[in-house]
């Protein structure tokens, strides 16, 4: 795909952005962040965003849930991949745990909180990339076997971009 | 980091790139192709390129499969993360296997085969990444368990860009 720049119409070559990002666990809790920037605004959502040149993807990772949670993570594992090929962008979460038990928002959030499995706010959640991760990360350790995966997510046609539901996945594969 | 557009100005985002490739298994042995381009021509690598908006990271690393091999394979499983930070490349390989016994050089290669582990010319590889994801998957097979794997891969200090023996691997974490 080609983006043209708006000033001197030069081609720039687009490339998927990859987003990073951290499941951190904490005494059988995650930590979510309640975004305080739009989009998605008041949702509830894993630390994540966008890498940047010069950093892995395991460091992004750490530095978003420093940015946005104040929390200071070891990475432990990398736990999924979810591409989302619509909007070009490919979610990296990787397993995570506090090296020390704080945290508190960052200037892009409004809260963080640890939850339980059966205190996730699901009806109150920012992207279905976060729905997803929560899914299969709540599938595994019910199964007692912490896997690494794949999928790709597609909006269904009509849903609403605020409709984190109105999602099909596909391609799910995991080791 | 900033890039700035030569022509116009405008400050455009580089975001690292993700290159998206198969590490094809057909009767205990590996698929390679020797490139007909630069960097690295004449040596040998796994079919990779990179990922493009709209498609999926799996159905990259198939397209990338068919342009330099010819080869029509079904992507099984995630198999590798390796993130190069200095240059901004994450490498994603996933692990694939024929639908057909059908492979020849694409327009980018000299010259496709399959090979044993001890036949792999390790010596006349293209990049580091490949010798990193050739060294693994030996290694999880020679073990009987087909792992995920995480990984940093740095440039050691004074080596040359063709050195591909000439780097460090940090930060492994694998399920």
């Amino acid at each position: 795909m080609r983006a043209v720049c708006t000033v001197c119409e030069k081609v720039h070559y687009e490339n998927p952005k990859m987003v990073v990002g951290c499941l951190v666990e904490h005494n059988s809790k995650v930590l979510l962040c309640k975004r305080k920037i739009q989009p998605s605004y008041g949702l509830w959502t894993l630390p994540a965003g966008f890498m940047e040149v010069g950093e892995s993807a395991a460091e992004g990772a750490a530095r978003e849930t420093f940015e946005e949670a104040c929390a200071d993570v070891e990475v432990i594992s990398p736990f999924a991949q979810l591409d989302i090929p619509l909007i070009g962008q490919s979610y990296i979460i990787f397993r995570a745990k506090l090296k020390n038990p704080h945290f508190a928002p960052g200037p892009e959030s409004l809260e963080c909180a640890l939850f339980g499995f059966d205190e996730i706010p699901f009806d109150s959640l920012a992207f279905s990339s976060v729905l997803v991760t929560l899914q299969m990360y709540i599938e595994d350790v019910r199964a007692g076997k912490l896997r690494s995966h794949y999928c790709t997510i597609t909006k269904k046609p009509g849903a609403s971009p605020s409709d984190t539901m109105g999602f099909i996945m596909s391609n799910h594969l995991c080791v």
